[in-house]
Order: C-alpha cells, then structure tokens, then sequence
C-alpha cells in the first residue's frame, strides 16, 4: 500500500508560497510517497507539479464530478461531487498533511485532519492551530509527515 | 422558509459553556428561528435543552444512521453516515453559525462556514480566525446571527 | 423526536404520478409525520405541497448550497452540497421510503434505502428490486411505510 | 491522466462470479487503465487481486476512515468516512463502471454511474436496469467499458 502525504494550502499563493509547494511535492515524490491533494489550482498545481517532475504519483480529490477539472500534474482525479466536504476525504485520505498558507478552506483540512488524529505539518504558515508540528523547509515537512 | 442557525461547540463543555449553549439555544427558539446543531451532546444537547424550553424546533445533523444516537432535545435527526463530513453539512445548512468553545470539530465548521459565506459569531471562544464576528453574550449573539 | 417518512420520485412526473405524490403527501402530514423529498421539483414538490395542505412539516435535503433553490413548500431546507451523494442522506434520515415512478436518481434511492435496512414502499411503479413493499394507493402506501 | 475504470459487485460472491471479477480486474489492468472498487472483500478483492498480478495501479474507495480495512490488493485506499455514500464517489470517479453479481449497494452503485452519464457494463448478471450495456465475458467487458 502507497504511503499517502496530502499536501494543502491556497488556491492563489504568493510566489514563495508556490516554491515551497513545489519543493513539497518534489521530496514527497522522492521519498517513494504519493501526493494527495485538492487537485485544482495554486498550491495544488504547485505541489503536483513537482512531484511529477520527481517521477512521482498523484491523487486529487476533486470537489465535482468532471476529471477534467484537474490540474495537469494529476494521475487519479476522484470526483467526488461533494464540494467542500470533499476537505474532509483529503484529510482522512492522508496518512499527514502538510499546510502551506491558504484561507478558510486550509484551515478547514488542517482541523479535520487533527481531529482525525492525522499528523499535520505547518510549513510557511503565519500562524496554525494548536497541536500543528512546525517545520523549517519542504525537506523538514516532509520528514515529519512521514516519520510516525 | 424557517429561519435556520445553527449552534457549534464541544462534545465536553466546561459549565460556562454549557449554561450559554443553553441561553443560545433558548434565544434562537424565542426569534422563531430553527436550531440546528450535530445533534450529540455537549454543547449541541444544551443548545437543544434551551431550543425546546422555550418551544423551538431543532434539527440535528448525525455523523451516523442511527436516530437514536441523538440527544434526547432533537425533534429532527438528519442521519447522514457521513462522520466529520457532516460538518459540512452543518456548516452549509445554517444562514449563520454560532461557535462556543470546542476543539477541531468546531473549528472546521467555523473555517467551512466562513468558505461558504456563511456568518459566523463567537460567544466565549478564547480566540477565532479571522472574519468571525464577536458577541459578548447569547442575546447579542442570536441579534448578530440573525441580523443580514 | 418526529416520525420521518421520506417521498422519492422523478422531477418530471406524469400528471397521475404527480396526484399520487401530493396525496402521499397529505397523508404523511395527516398521520402527524414529516415528510422527508429532495427538496426540487417533480415528486418533491408535489409530496411538500399535499403535506403543507395538511398542516405538515417538510425536509428538503438538497443537493447544493443554496437554501432558495429549495421548493416553495420545504420549511427546512438541509444544504448538503453533495450532489447525489445526498440520495444516501434521503435514504439514512427516513425510517420508511415511498417511492413513486421516477428515473436512475430514484433507483439509487431505492436502493439505499434497502441496503440500509429501511422499509421501502412502491406506489404506481412498473417495477422496483426485490424487497420494495408494494402500496395499492397512498392510504395505504403512508400505512405500510409507517407500521414498523 | 489515468484512465479510470470500476468494477462493483457483492462482497460475498459466488465462485463463479469471483472468478469473472478475478478476469476483469486482469483485463482492466492490461490495458493500461487504473482498477477503481470499493477497497473491501469479494468481487472488490477478487478484482484488485486480478489487477494486481497483471501490474496495474488499483485504488479502493473506502467507507470508512482506517486505510487498513482496505483488502491487500489496494495500492491507493481513498478513505471516505463516508459510508454507504461512498458508492457515489466510485460512481463519478470512473469513467466507466463494471457491474457483477451483487446486492442493494451494487445497484446503487449501477443507478448513480448511469445517474451521471457513466457507461454502465453489467457482466454475468441475471438483470439490469435499462441503459446498462451487456457484456458476455471479461474481455468483452473491459472493451465496452474502455470504448467511448
């Protein structure tokens, strides 16, 4: 069975917010992992890009029912047709999250995922809920996702 | 149409909790408003207790299929079997949230009910992401919920 | 808590079909029962409209978010924003289902319901699974669903 | 992208049926396309052992929230939480569906696929819906399913 890492985080990133999604993706990818993501745009298309670059596979769990709809670098779109509930697949699909900036939707993934005792890793975050791990670098989020 | 708001907080609240969750419920009832809340207890059976004292209607969206999993003050049990997705559908269902202290759960319906658009006030929450409204007690917080 | 009866059917219902779900729906209203449907046109709304004439309460458990694309006869309007996956809630919530003529939707209704342990009963449907009671009019239709 | 097909059928088939999943799950992964099923026991299994020794890619959508409830053929579990509803989530995921022998949750599984536009195969049932295409063996069945 895959190791499954999900990587969250906004669907309009700022440039540096893009890089460390990107970078994520990269190492979760090198690590043997699979992403898994929301499959759209920003921080979804950043970190599917660069786990594909890495040879990498990749699961977005999209919010309607049209594959289309995914991001280029997705492997296995699952429609799921659920719209925002579909945050809730994303964080139990994931054996860790790791959360770059994003809005209400990522805090969203960040709180279902705690509650569902899901490790979930903050990396360039201003600020996370308690019991959020605080990571340094993509390298670092990575290792404390799949270290457990 | 019936007004619906909805009532969110901890499966363990501490007595202040429970005694605003209640006055809460007890307001929403006296507006004509419909209570909707998860339907368990805690919080969500002392909104409920305060809804049906003073004749409200409530509506208790379940993570099961059992109707008989919900607190004794539900006159309609939502059975969805969808677990923390459910939350979703609170989220959703309510024109506005009313959030009480409580842990991952409740902050991933305040973070789902503000994706949606949804309002959403604090009544004794020691901190709220960003877009929350602050009430300072349950009559204030009912005038807030209902109030757009 | 309130006996709930669901009523499932097509959107574009046959006038006979159409006068058999408005009386179902009186006669679940009748009996004290709320009526449980989709919340949309066709069956749904002809099944609210018999239940509102008969001084009942309705659920509209709807696929999107927004509470006005509900019929005009739901009081409670349940957004689960889940598309089709809400015929799985429909089928959890009621503790019985009529199911009159309708397409693919209604079929996965059925069976749902069936599969989770509900009664289901047919009126005027040319052919239903195995295991769907079989009503000769609505009295009879609300009786069968109700005794259990 | 991958090319996504399902298979669904009981989880307690006959040996006869077990053996056709077995044949489809194979067929399935020769030609490249990725195995979708429900990730438990019976044809779920059967299918995803097939898939397997033909070295596929095979994706189990889950009802539940425990990756290893999945059956040991599932490289990808997709946990729902989200029960029986989950049978609208494999529905929209594949592009085509392969019915076997099964019970209610297959026959949801049949009216939500066809419900969506999915191409519906039904293969060694005694009877389907209208609008499923018949198949009358493995290969055949993969072929109609992959064909469109």
């Amino acid at each position: 069975m895959n190791t499954l890492i999900a990587v969250v985080g906004g669907s309009n990133p700022s440039p540096e917010t893009d890089r460390l999604a990107e970078a994520v993706g990269r190492c979760i990818a090198s690590i043997g992992a699979t992403l898994v993501c929301g499959g759209l745009g920003g921080v979804m298309a950043s970190a599917g890009r660069g786990a594909k670059e890495a040879g990498g596979l990749t699961v977005g769990i999209l919010p309607g029912y049209d594959p289309a709809s995914a991001n280029p670098f997705i492997d296995i779109p699952i429609c799921t047709g659920m719209g925002h509930a579909r945050n809730a697949i994303i964080a139990a699909t994931a054996s860790a999250l790791i959360a770059l900036e994003g809005s209400y939707g990522t805090l969203s993934e960040i709180s279902l995922g705690l509650q569902l005792g899901r490790r979930v890793v903050a990396l360039g975050r201003r600020e996370s809920p308690e019991g959020v791990l605080i990571a340094g670098n993509p390298e670092e989020a990575v290792r404390m996702a799949s270290d457990g």
